[in-house]
């Protein structure tokens, strides 16, 4: 079949929306029609070639929500009419990794993901010319239909709305997950998160959700402030407005130090002093943000020997196929707001407007609704 | 009274072994007849000048054993004739961090100690002319009769030989607490231990004890190799005869990475590899070794993003109180042994051939016995 896309054809390049084939489901395999997908900063970091791994030419996107067509050979666990969200993180359920409660890593079809091919080693996409396109994150949510293994589609309720559910595939489970499954946040704790951007946020109304008392957010933009406000942030503090030592202040204001603390920045300054303004003898810390290419955390071992903990998460310690439906449900039930942060829809032909507003730092969410 | 002591009168210098004064217990305290007391590195850190934190003159030790004398007004917990070890790391069940499940560090007296002296901010140690002498951990062990707070004593059964468990007091706690209450790891787990000096092979018998599958030791010094497999080690890898990377060789041996990896060295690159060589997914590397002043710890955010944990433990993550009279039960009933780690006995006028000992790599641990 022939769908539409967006296909990144050179590192640093806008994307080009053009026709490309698609070929159908092979055993194993969904053929999803994309409803809705968002526009993450992930992709940007592969478009615009700072990814040392990206691959072209290759259809990014990987927050994306649609409906299943057609199922390959011995698919069981979805149909056809089955309203699906596609998972850059899949869930055999059957890996070693599946199989041991500490991690969501599933590495079942790890290798060919990695290099942008299905499990079998081929690409269902191409150029009209025939010229292979590779598929992105397992995923490729940038074309109106795209095909995903079985394991790597999460089955939600059909009443969710795709423009809003799609950002449940990354930035809303990164954020929350990283609260419950990874850190494991208790009742009664106070925190602190590094970045209020769109992951910031959902790590906010995770902490919400799980009876936070203190919600410290921390950004060098006072503009965010409202926003996180809004999510259940209940101190705001812009590192250019303390005097002194940012950790310091944090551990003052938290009365001794945070029981958790979040970095969603990526920065590896800013991952240090998560680290550090954690309270000591118990405080964890929960590297979220991805880190440019080569950048390294530091600190003094005693940060570490006096009872703090550094940990990190990958798409929130969700494992999809389970976690995805709960969070659509909690979404639907109004536990959780997506709403406020998809702040602009656009068209597919409009996606490069997208990656602008995320550069002007104008968007949360920019969504494409085909 | 007067007591016999090594006394620390200036850095880098050998102790001088001498007559003290020392007062009576006041309120809170007890005098504590020493029996026999380990000499550690953190003593020899001290000694040399290389602790900045250091206070000179002062009565170091702090591995010790022996009986309780007399006890100063409202201590209820132990009575003359007890049998105790004294306790660096102090416990008293009131404070937020005793109240607080996930660490040991109990707060309660930590100003006063880091100062070397008794809570009431004074000391009990002097010497004949008048000098006051620090007290060093809030032990001081080096001297035949101590006073302690009573919330650092650990009350421990009668039959069990001072000249033995003296080392629970610090090596033999920090090591296989490390195992139990910091990392808590599982039957079945492969490990790996980094360092193969006293704590080194603590952590050994605390995996042999927790039930650990496998139990690599690491080590640059082949002549550890015969006492780390008494202890329990399966495979012993030298660094210095690994061709090629020692993380993926480590990864390689246990079948995908460590389940758990412990530095037992202080070595800041050893730490790292440590983390590194933990199984991507679940596996927690703890930090034991104490890294010189200054020295930083690295490593690429996307070693904890992939789901490596780092933590540290003092103690071992011992609530000493509690927890030691526990550890002294399981060597008096054979659970794990510490008789061939204590390789020298000295007398107290003997005491500098115990650091002596140290240096040349000769001893597991010198016992200096009253
Ligand atoms: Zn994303
Ligand atoms: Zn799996
Ligand atoms: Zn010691
Ligand atoms: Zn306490």
């Amino acid at each position: 079949m022939r769908t539409r896309a967006a296909v990144a054809l050179e590192p640093g390049k806008p994307l080009e929306i053009m026709d490309v084939n698609l070929e159908g489901p092979k055993a194993g395999e969904v053929l999803v029609e994309i409803k809705a997908t968002g526009i993450c900063h992930t992709d940007e970091f592969t478009r615009s070639g700072a990814d040392p791994e990206g691959i072209f030419p290759s259809i990014l996107g990987h927050e994306g929500a649609g409906v299943v067509l057609e199922v390959g050979e011995g698919v069981k666990s979805v149909k056809p009419g089955d309203h699906v969200i596609p998972l850059y993180t899949p869930e055999c359920r059957e890996c070693e990794y599946c199989l041991n409660p500490k991690t969501n890593l599933c590495q079942a079809i790890r290798a060919t993901q990695g290099q942008g091919l299905m499990p079998d080693g081929t690409t269902r996409f191409s150029m009209l010319d025939g010229t292979p396109i590779r598929h992105y994150m397992g995923c490729s949510t940038f074309a109106n239909h795209t095909v995903l293994p079985e394991i790597a589609v999460a089955k939600v309720r059909q009443d969710a709305p795709f423009d809003k559910i799609c950002y449940i595939g990354c930035g809303v489970t990164t954020g929350i997950g990283a609260v419950i499954n990874t850190a494991k946040v208790e009742i009664g704790s106070r925190c602190v998160v590094f970045g209020l951007g769109g992951i910031g946020l959902n790590v906010i109304q995770g902490l919400r959700l799980a009876g936070a008392d203190q919600i410290v957010g921390v950004d060098i933009n006072p503009a965010k402030r409202a926003m996180a406000e809004h999510f259940g942030m209940t101190d705001f503090v812009n590192p250019n407005e303390v005097e002194g030592d940012l950790v310091a202040h944090l551990v003052e204001l938290t009365g001794g130090g945070a029981d958790y603390s979040f970095d969603a920045t990526g920065n590896v300054q800013v991952m240090r002093t998560a680290l550090e303004c954690a309270h000591k003898g118990w405080g964890e810390s929960i590297i979220i943000g991805v880190a440019p290419a080569g950048a390294e955390i530091s600190t003094r071992p005693f940060q570490l020997v006096t009872g703090r903990v550094w940990r990190g998460t990958a798409f929130g310690g969700a494992r999809g196929r389970t976690d995805v439906p709960k969070i659509v449900d909690w979404y639907m039930q109004g536990k959780i707001e997506i709403d406020p942060m998809i702040t602009h829809t656009l068209s597919l032909e409009e996606i490069n407007k997208g990656f602008e507003l995320m550069h002007e730092g104008k968007s949360i969410r920019a969504v494409v609704v085909y």
